[in-house]
């Protein structure tokens, strides 16, 4: 989305800058000059040759190289990475040890007597299109891309060639890139990368993921960037609003300095509220909480001052691992994070696998449309050997302080039933030899399934909670691939009818004494926050890097103001645009 | 699904016979012997050939030959067969003649010395295997059956094997398949055909489709029956009710001929309903009509009674083409529709392509989540050049009668708003040499998308009608994909928060003058009719053989009674089990 547009200037000039919108990603000002992370020319010359025994040899040479390179990238990552990360690299040396590939290529040098370039390319490629064909498992497809990832440096290696080198900067730029793949952000030093700008991506993307681990300011999805900006012109990205201006002027440059000068003060005052209360301008408490993947994350939950946590995602026990994680495995996990948490509430959510989320140990259908499949909850009512462990563990784990246990993708009440049948065989068996164990767990459910959201009213009569899950419930209700660009703009949560439905969740909660919670990319989203306030939602559950700014809001938001904004924003607007502008019009 | 019982006989004896229950697909009762339609041993030596000239003229003889069969079957299929069925054994030839496979087959022959029978089944294996991979795509992976469809004949030739013969069936047989293929269906003759029963498959499959066109009495999705049922065991098929007797005994066969002869006489009385107004007990009018798929289903549709057509599938218009149709090759169809009905009224769906449903001429993206993608109205509002011709040929199509539009897959009001602004285009373009031109057209949209039916108050202010699409708002609501069996668990029409949301439908369009209409599975099913007509849904759209029985049906329930029924359903009940015991209950 390019706007090429005039700015005005002090004295009347005018000097060409462009405008480039994307979607913000990652708070706060980047202003340095552009860093292309663009491909040098790969290209070779298709050769006959004659001694095969030395081609080959070349080939070694270079993967070996590239295995050098890698190990070197890898241990300078370190620190700055976490294991998983990390475990990439060890993915990439050994896509170049594999010896079927080695042997296939090998073969096609001595055989066809190939140039070692076109042998790599080809059978590199052969082995990323065989992964890519696999269109409905994204775990084989992101391995089609590491294979391509390896092969761009092997054939960068024979070629003499010097990929874009991010662990070389040692200056600060703004990186521009069609995408970032995880070997890009692994050797990015937040100390010199000012912000991120690609062409590709939405809000879920790596690169908007790392660049708020990071905490380097950053907007994505930006559809032209790399065809806009050239290597060192003066860049300026606005990670609050998604705006990108490239070859800025002094003027626009001085601007933006005095924005980033302001939002830094900004983040110092939100930086005072990490132990004040999350509550509204006029004395309503709410709990502010974080969503997380491991219990290492929990530090930083506390770090930023969460309330509880709000979303612990199991199944990243599940993915990180070769096999079925025990119960004690489990239990160890649950454990710290409760322990971690201090006395502050933990709620996990079961095994949330299928769909997008394979598990190399536990073969799953290949399904034509893996979100309304066979996943979550749906498989653990049909597997209790896989159910009953993790239920075990999360009431052991319950007796180190208190912890809510939320079933995902529930659709009905007979699975609501089933799975709360499952969980009290689980608890009668732990009670027979540890009595009264399981008083500190709340049962909850989620809301993402859009029957669930109409039943509210009649779920809400069998849990502790509910927790909103906004990502999946949007896309369900929207019919909406969330991961699909030609459909995004039905990503909409300030629609008014969804805005209805998810009054009528919470409303429905409260009803019956149950706690409304949300745990969705909404809870955190500035547009949303006095909505979900003016409909009284208990929790509002995000990355940790949002509470604080999410707490500084609120406490200058009054609830009755808010609750007249949501009757506006149902009984007047008919788009979620005109909620937005609702939203803008009435709170600035 | 398989329950071995001891049936009572007369005279206190007992007899062995199993019972197997599956998904009841086509009305009626069907009584003969087993026909198994399971295929020979066709495994093959695996041999070294010398002569590889002689080998390969084997291939060409096996393909001949398998071209010949494939002819005559086509041959004898003409009459009973539409011209798109036929079409299916032209494609099969033409895999027969496809120049590549046979070249790769030649190659593998001469170079690898491989027996003609490893060649023929490892090429057209992979053949297919490239197909199926694209899992995405529906219409591939029906072509990649249809490659080791063809395989099997041409390596049954090779082998010198008789597959299962259909067309020669010259006897009473009940059909037993793990599944039916449309070349399968295309060479059975109704009059030996008594009954089908398969394995796999749900009530929108194949072989339940083709069974009730056929008028074939069949249960399918029995799981089982291939490995209950020997050839030649006397069979009774419960069409009806889903039931499959094996192995049945004298008193049994009895007790199915005489439900037989009852369900002939009810059949016989339904037929002279035909020119009958559908109305309850109580002298309500409703509205029964007829889904089509092509003009040529007018004449079936009107012969079957119907009071209109609820659903002209506009797709197969496009879907049966090799270029987009032109707007005057358009309106020629909905002329005919039109003409064909004869005053009564015919509602055309606009076009409903990409998910499930691709054009060769208008190549779209692969997506993960196809039903959750870029299909419908959302295509065709980026691209009026498509959207356009079909609605000005509609339009131009109403001068002839009453003609219904509604636009499929409305999510938001701004979409509905953004047809209606195309539609309007069209309209003033139109008016400007027809001077008054579009005063028969109703405008209507499909209820499909969960947020459409939650919006339904505010969008029944725009509209003329609404037509509710269950298959689709079930498999949203649900959050689960209705061809995947794994969830197929999650299809319940009957679900009590399910059918709040109906009557919210129904009661929103009712509030804004509109009329609600319903042209799923669910508008035909026995169970839902009382609870429709309690909630006063006026128009019933269904396939041409449900009519007639539903209007006989309707006109013993009276509507006060059915509202109650409503009332119970909505309130008292929790789950959809309940809700059928409740309606056999109150209904009988």
């Amino acid at each position: 989305m390019v706007n090429v547009k005039r700015l005005p200037r002090r004295g009347g000039n005018y000097q060409m800058s462009t405008d480039v919108k994307g979607i913000a990603a990652s708070d706060g000002f980047g202003i340095a000059p552009a860093y292309l992370l663009v491909d040098p020319d790969l290209t070779y010359e298709t050769t006959q040759v004659e001694d095969t025994a030395a081609e080959y040899a070349r080939v070694e040479a270079a993967f070996q190289a590239s295995i050098d390179e890698l190990s070197k990238i890898k241990e300078n990552a370190k620190g700055r990475l976490g294991d998983e990360e990390l475990e990439v690299f060890d993915a990439h040396i050994a896509i170049l040890s594999d010896p079927e590939m080695m042997g296939q290529i090998k073969t096609d040098i001595e055989e066809n007597h190939t140039g070692a370039e076109a042998a790599v390319d080809k059978v590199m490629t052969g082995f990323a299109d065989m992964l890519a064909a696999m269109v409905d498992n994204q775990y084989m497809q992101e391995r089609a891309a590491d294979v391509k990832d390896v092969a761009k440096r092997a054939l960068a290696h024979l070629l003499g060639k010097q990929l874009p080198d991010i662990a070389g900067i040692d200056h600060p730029v703004v990186i521009v890139a069609k995408e970032i793949t995880p070997s890009d952000t692994s050797q990015m030093d937040a100390q010199y990368v000012k912000g991120i700008v690609t062409d590709l991506g939405g809000r879920t993307s790596h690169a908007a993921i790392m660049s708020r681990t990071l905490r380097i300011p950053a907007v994505v999805g930006s559809e032209s960037i790399t065809t806009t900006a050239q290597n060192g012109q003066m860049m300026v990205v606005d990670g609050l609003n998604g705006d990108v201006i490239v070859d800025a002027d002094d003027a626009t440059v001085k601007e933006y300095e005095q924005k980033a000068a302001d939002f830094e003060k900004q983040r110092a005052q939100w930086a005072k509220l990490v132990d004040a209360p999350s509550v509204s301008k006029d004395g309503k408490e709410f709990e502010i909480a974080a969503n997380i993947g491991t219990p290492d994350d929990v530090a930083d939950a506390v770090k930023q001052g969460a309330d509880g946590v709000g979303l612990f995602r199991s199944e990243f026990l599940y993915m990180g691992s070769d096999h079925l994680p025990s119960e004690d495995e489990q239990f160890e996990a649950y454990k710290k994070a409760v322990v971690g948490m201090n006395g502050k509430p933990v709620v996990v959510r079961t095994l949330d696998i299928g769909g997008d989320k394979p598990l190399d140990y536990l073969p799953l259908p290949e399904e034509l449309n893996p979100f309304l499949g066979y996943r979550a909850i749906r498989i653990c009512l049909e597997r209790p050997d896989i159910f009953k462990p993790q239920l075990r563990a999360l009431i052991r784990a319950s007796e180190f302080g208190p912890l809510g246990i939320m079933f995902p993708m529930i659709g009905t009440v007979a699975e609501l039933r089933a799975a709360k049948a499952i969980y009290n065989e689980c608890l009668t068996e732990l009670q027979a030899s540890h009595p009264g164990i399981g008083k500190n767990v709340q049962l909850g459910m989620m809301i993402e399934v859009p029957l669930a959201a109409i039943n509210a009213d009649n779920l809400a009569k069998e849990v502790d909670f509910f927790s909103i899950g906004t990502n999946d419930l949007i896309q369900y209700n929207f019919a909406a691939d969330r991961g699909n660009d030609k459909v995004s703009y039905l990503y909409q949560p300030l629609n008014p009818a969804f805005l209805s439905l998810i009054k009528h969740v919470i409303d429905s909660a409260h009803r019956h004494g149950a706690k409304a919670a949300m745990c969705g990319e909404m809870a955190g989203d500035k547009y949303a926050l006095p909505l979900l306030m003016g409909m009284g939602l208990d929790e509002y559950s995000m990355s940790a890097t949002s509470i604080l700014r999410t707490r500084s809001t609120m406490k200058d938001l009054d609830t009755a103001e808010c609750a007249k904004l949501v009757d506006k924003a149902i009984n007047e607007c008919a788009t979620d645009e005109e909620v937005k502008a609702l939203v803008e019009k009435e709170l600035g």
